[in-house]
C-alpha cells in the first residue's frame, strides 16, 4: 500500500491538484476506499456523528491512535493528509506480518474536514469532537454556494442532530499524527524523520472591505469609494507587518461584488491567514494588519468589517512523548507553523507527530512531494512507535 | 410603459442587484418581453444570427433604429440599458397616439450582450454586426463555467453558424442610443436630458500574477513567490497612474488559484479596465500599470502575463446629426467614458445618443436611479427625435 493508491481520486486534471473537499464525491470516495482498507484487514470501523472514520484493530480503552485526514485545500498536494492514513495502514500490515499482538488497542482515524476547505473551520472533525467547535456553529457554516454543513450532511445520508462531542476521549490514551512535513528543516538536518515540538498559534480572520459599485469607466478616480485600494494596500501592509514580527500572513482567498470587469467593487471580502510562534506576537500582528486596513480604507472613505473565523492556540506536545519517540527513533525535534488535529486533540490527550522530509518545503500544492524512500522510513518510524508504545 | 415592468427580471433578492447575462434565464425572459411587445404593437419582430433583436415599425431601407440593450453586469441597476429599451417602445406609443405614420421605417433595437459580463466582450452584439468581432472568437469564448458561446447558443437552440456580419447596417441610415448618464454631467447643467459628443478610448486586459503555490502557515515571507503581493501593488500603482493622467483605471474583477484560505496563490488573474480621454493616453496609461506589475512582480520571483482582451477605440458621434438634436431638443452636449453599442455603429453610420440625468452618477450598481419625470422626459426627447428625423 502506498500514497500512489489514491492518485486518480479527487484530482483536477487541469491543474493536477485535489479537489478533496468535505463530503464531496471524491471525498465520499476516499471514505469508501478508508472502509474498505479497514474490512480487508478485519478492523472494525467506527463512523462518528462528525464524519470521523476510525478502524479498530482490537477493542477496549486507552487505545493508541494513530492516523490524519484524507481532505485537501484546493488543488493540494497529494500527501499532506494521505500520508498518515496511507502509513498508517501500512505499519500496522507490517506489525501483523512480523505477528505482533498489541497490548492495547490500536486505531488508524480519517479525521473528517481537516483543511476547512468547504466551510471554512480547519480541523472541523476533531473540534467537534473535543467541544472546541460547537455543533450549532458548526452545522450552519456555509460552503461557497450558501449550502450549510446540515443539509450536505442530510444529504450525504448523515444525521445533523449527531453532530457533536464523542466520547473518543475516554476511548483513546495517545495519538499520534504522522504527516508530510510543510518546510525544509528536515533537509537541513539531513533526516527523512522529525517529531513535532509545537504547532504555532494561528487564525483565520476575515476583512470585508466595503465601498460603492460604480461604473469604471464613468466614474472620475477621485469620486471613487473603490474597496480594493484598501485591500490591496492592506495586503502589503501584512508582509511588511510579519516580516518584521518574523510571523506569516497570507490572503489566499478572495471575494469581489459584484465581479464585473467594468464595475468598481462594492465589497472585497478577503481572508487574512495570520500564525506566530507566540500568541502575544500573532495578536499584535493581526492588530497592525487590522490598523493597517482601517487607516487605508479612512482615506477614500470605504470601511472595513472584521470576522474572526477561528482561533488556534499554541500547541505545545506532550514533552515525555515527544523525547521518547526523538529518543526511539533518533529524530530531530522541530516546530511548525502549519495547524492539525493532533493540535486540538493535544489539548486533552498525550499527542505526538511525526514528520516526513518534504525535499521542496513545497506544500498545499500540486508540486507538494516526498521521496518514496522517505515515505518508506516514515512507515518504519511510525511501526516503531506503534510497537513501542502498543506492545 | 415603464422601467418598472422590468424589475422584477433576474433581480437577485440578496444584493437588489441584475443579473441578466447573456442568455441566461432572465435574458431569455427580457427577450420574450421584448417580442412580446412588439407583437402587441404590430411590429415585425426579427432576431439575427447574433441574437439581436429589432422590431420594424414600416419597412424599405434607410430606417431610423432606436434603442439599447436589455442584458446587466454582475448586481447592475435597473435603467443602464432597459432604459433605452422601454423608452423606445414608448416614443413609438406616444407617435402612434399622436397618428404619426413615419417617412421612414422606425426599428426597436435590442442588442445582444453588450455588457459582455458573460462572455468578456463588451458590445458582442453589435460588434458581430459590424465585424467589428470575429464570429469564430465570439465563438469560442467561454463563461465562467467553462461553456463556450457556441455551446450556450446551441442550447437556446441557436444556430452558431449564423452568428457573424448581417445587411442591418444597409438597412439602417441613422442610429439613436438612448442610455442612462453614468456620471453627473447632468446634474451640473441641470437639465434632464442631455447629448453625446465623444466615448472615450477604452478597453479590458487581463493580467495573470504567476507565482508558487505554498503553505500558508509553513512557508516563512522571505521564501515566498506570492504573486498576490504585486497585484497589490499595481492595484495602487494603477490608480496613481489614471488619476495623473486624468484617465480611468479600475480592477474590479479577480481570480484567485488555488483560492484556499491556507494556501499562498500559484495565480492572480486580474482584469483592468482602463479609459482616457484620448488614444495616446490611454495606451500610455496600460503600457505604464503594466511597467509597474512587471517590476513588482520582479521583485519577488513572480512574474505577470498580459492578454488584451478588447480595445474600443475613441468614437467622435457624428457632428451634424449630434448639433441638430442638441438644437432641436435645447439639450447640453457631454462625453461619456463609457462603452455602448451606438460607438460601435457609429463607425458605420451616422449615430448620436440621448442621456438621461443621474442624480448620484451611480451606475453597474444596485443603486443606480434615474427620477420618473427624467425617464418621462427621455420619452419626450426621443418622441422629439423621431419626429424630427423620421416624419
Amino acid at each position: 500500500m502506498t500514497i500512489a493508491d489514491l492518485a486518480d481520486i479527487g484530482r483536477d486534471p487541469s491543474t493536477g491538484g485535489y479537489r478533496r473537499y468535505a463530503w464531496n464525491d471524491a471525498d465520499m470516495e476516499l471514505r469508501e476506499w478508508f472502509a474498505g482498507e479497514a474490512a480487508a484487514r478485519g478492523l472494525e470501523l467506527v463512523e462518528d456523528g462528525n464524519g470521523n472514520q476510525f478502524a479498530w484493530w482490537g477493542s477496549g480503552g486507552d487505545a493508541l491512535l494513530i492516523g490524519s485526514h484524507l481532505d485537501s485545500v484546493p488543488d493540494g498536494g497529494a500527501y499532506d493528509g494521505p500520508l498518515g492514513v496511507v502509513s498508517s495502514f501500512a505499519a500496522v500490515d507490517r506489525l501483523k506480518d512480523e505477528g505482533v499482538v498489541p497490548s492495547r488497542p490500536v486505531v488508524i482515524g480519517n479525521f473528517a474536514d481537516e483543511e476547512g476547505a468547504r466551510f471554512g473551520i480547519a480541523c472541523a472533525g476533531s473540534q467537534l469532537i473535543t467541544g472546541a467547535l460547537s455543533a450549532d456553529r458548526a452545522l450552519a457554516q456555509k460552503d461557497r454556494d450558501g449550502v450549510t454543513m446540515a443539509e450536505v450532511l442530510k444529504a450525504r445520508g448523515r444525521d445533523p442532530q449527531a453532530v457533536g462531542t464523542t466520547d473518543l476521549l475516554d476511548q483513546i490514551g495517545t495519538f499520534v499524527e504522522l504527516h508530510v512535513e510543510q518546510g525544509r528543516s528536515l533537509v537541513h538536518t539531513g533526516d527523512a524523520v522529525g517529531v513535532a515540538s509545537a504547532i504555532w498559534p494561528h487564525g483565520r480572520w476575515r476583512l470585508d472591505f466595503c465601498g460603492e459599485a460604480n461604473h469604471a469607466g464613468a466614474t472620475v478616480m477621485e469620486d471613487r469609494r473603490d474597496p480594493m485600494q484598501a485591500y490591496a494596500a492592506t495586503v502589503l501592509a501584512s508582509r511588511r507587518l510579519a516580516s518584521d514580527a518574523g510571523a506569516r500572513a497570507t490572503f489566499g482567498r478572495l471575494e469581489v461584488e459584484p465581479g464585473g470587469t467594468n464595475a468598481i467593487p462594492s465589497r472585497v471580502r478577503a481572508w487574512l491567514d495570520a500564525r506566530a510562534a507566540d500568541e502575544a506576537t500573532l495578536d499584535r500582528l493581526v492588530d497592525n494588519v487590522i490598523a493597517a486596513a482601517q487607516a487605508e480604507a479612512g482615506l477614500d472613505g470605504t470601511t472595513v468589517e472584521l470576522t474572526t473565523e477561528s482561533v488556534s492556540p499554541a500547541v505545545d506536545f506532550d514533552a515525555a512523548l515527544r523525547d521518547r519517540l526523538a529518543t526511539l527513533l533518533d529524530a530531530p525535534v522541530l516546530p511548525t507553523g502549519a495547524g492539525h488535529d493532533a493540535g486540538v486533540l493535544s489539548a486533552h490527550i498525550p499527542t505526538a507527530m511525526l514528520f516526513v522530509r518534504n525535499p521542496t518545503g513545497v506544500s498545499h500544492s500540486p508540486a507538494e512531494f516526498a521521496e518514496d524512500a522517505d515515505c518508506e522510513a516514515g512507515i518504519v518510524a511510525l511501526a516503531a512507535v506503534v510497537r513501542e508504545l502498543a506492545t
